[in-house]
């Protein structure tokens, strides 16, 4: 669509956010809408816990919210099927994992490939799976970070979009090391689906190929800092 | 030791190097070592392999070397008490595997308990093995690095000293990113090697705990980067 001065206007993206819990990444998607970093809007939240706080918040913005327990379904198929009937009934563009603790079975990734994107508390490949930034602890690591991934048929394997590094000292305080890759989290997944709304991610492969992206440079995070 | 003006003077550390190749983290080491930054000596050069060439580098370099060639020992146990009799010898009070191209048995590790490191082209605990670099490019990661750590029994597995995260791009030529890696190594290695100089390493299970360790900061490698 092309406005009256002649800008191209992109047509917003329609997000379907799949969510479990607190919702701290569903509410850094809804900043970046609110103040126009991210071209996108929510179609619909669909949450599978009755007790999930995302609920309430998605609501207090008037956000299209579905609740469907899996618990009522016979197999993770049907459920998975459900989900995504209601996604594409909202009209859903790209689904969203934010904290959604259901595995993803080919009933529902079939039907989004390539359009499906989730985020996990880890420099992937390292720390796959639940508990990824203890795991990070246990190991001793001076480097963590999250990474933004397209999903495929394997948990936390999808083709990566966005990564972001963060230090750590061995023996920190583990709410404090996760508090602070989650700050990164909200950075980066709002971006990474601003790429996508914006058409400029294309998957070849194991690699996400990002129209427009910058060379990378010599910038560098060390950990421990070096006084030199 | 204390010095007439009261300033106290560290005893340089005396370093026993293994390598085989080309010696650029050898390099690394020997210009920290004289431009000041890394208070030690390089006691004695240990090599495996006639054509290195970091045996002419270090015979350059006035450096005490020792061509010790595996080929010549019937296995891995006669050769490594070969190496670690001559690391005593020349009274290394810390082993430093630079391309050090042979695996490390507990005849060598045992006598130099937590007074070995190595260097490895990845953000350990992922990529480890040969080809780190190929294999970071491809997974397809947006961030890639290097690890300072303690050799241990397991290979590229000991706890972790000092780690470099650096951007990527998918599909980038694979010489390019090796040596935006490289250039990190060369920073770190020598920088590892001067807090153990200065005794400030302390190994606890798998942490390395450093006295005096900065606590970390809000600071982050985003990759590709945001332009918000």
């Amino acid at each position: 669509m092309t406005t009256a001065d002649g800008q191209h206007e992109s047509k917003r993206l329609a997000l379907g956010v799949l969510a479990s819990g607190t919702g701290t990444n569903f509410d850094a998607i809804a900043a970046a809408i609110d103040d126009g970093r991210l071209q996108a809007d929510i179609a619909v939240l669909i949450c599978n816990r009755t007790e999930a706080k995302v609920l309430a918040k998605a609501k207090t913005r008037g956000i299209h919210c579905l609740l469907i327990p899996h618990a009522e379904f016979p197999d993770r198929e049907t459920f998975d099927t459900a989900v995504a009937d209601a996604l594409e009934a909202a009209g859903t563009e790209l689904v969203v994992l934010a904290g959604f603790d259901r595995i993803v079975t080919a009933a529902l990734l079939d039907r989004f490939t390539n359009r499906m994107v989730n985020i996990h508390p880890a420099l992937l490949p390292a720390f796959k799976g639940t508990d990824a930034q203890a795991q990070a602890a246990d190991y001793g690591v001076a480097i963590a970070g999250a990474t933004v991934h397209f999903v495929d048929e394997h948990m936390d394997h999808g083709p990566i979009i966005v990564q972001a590094a963060v230090p750590v000292a061995p023996g920190e305080d583990a709410h404090t090391v996760q508090q602070r890759i989650l700050a990164q989290e909200h950075r980066i997944y709002p971006y990474a689906i601003q790429l996508f709304a914006e058409g400029r991610l294309r998957v070849d492969g194991r690699n996400v190929v990002i129209d427009g992206r910058p060379a990378p440079d010599d910038s560098a995070l060390i950990s421990p800092p070096i006084p030199w």
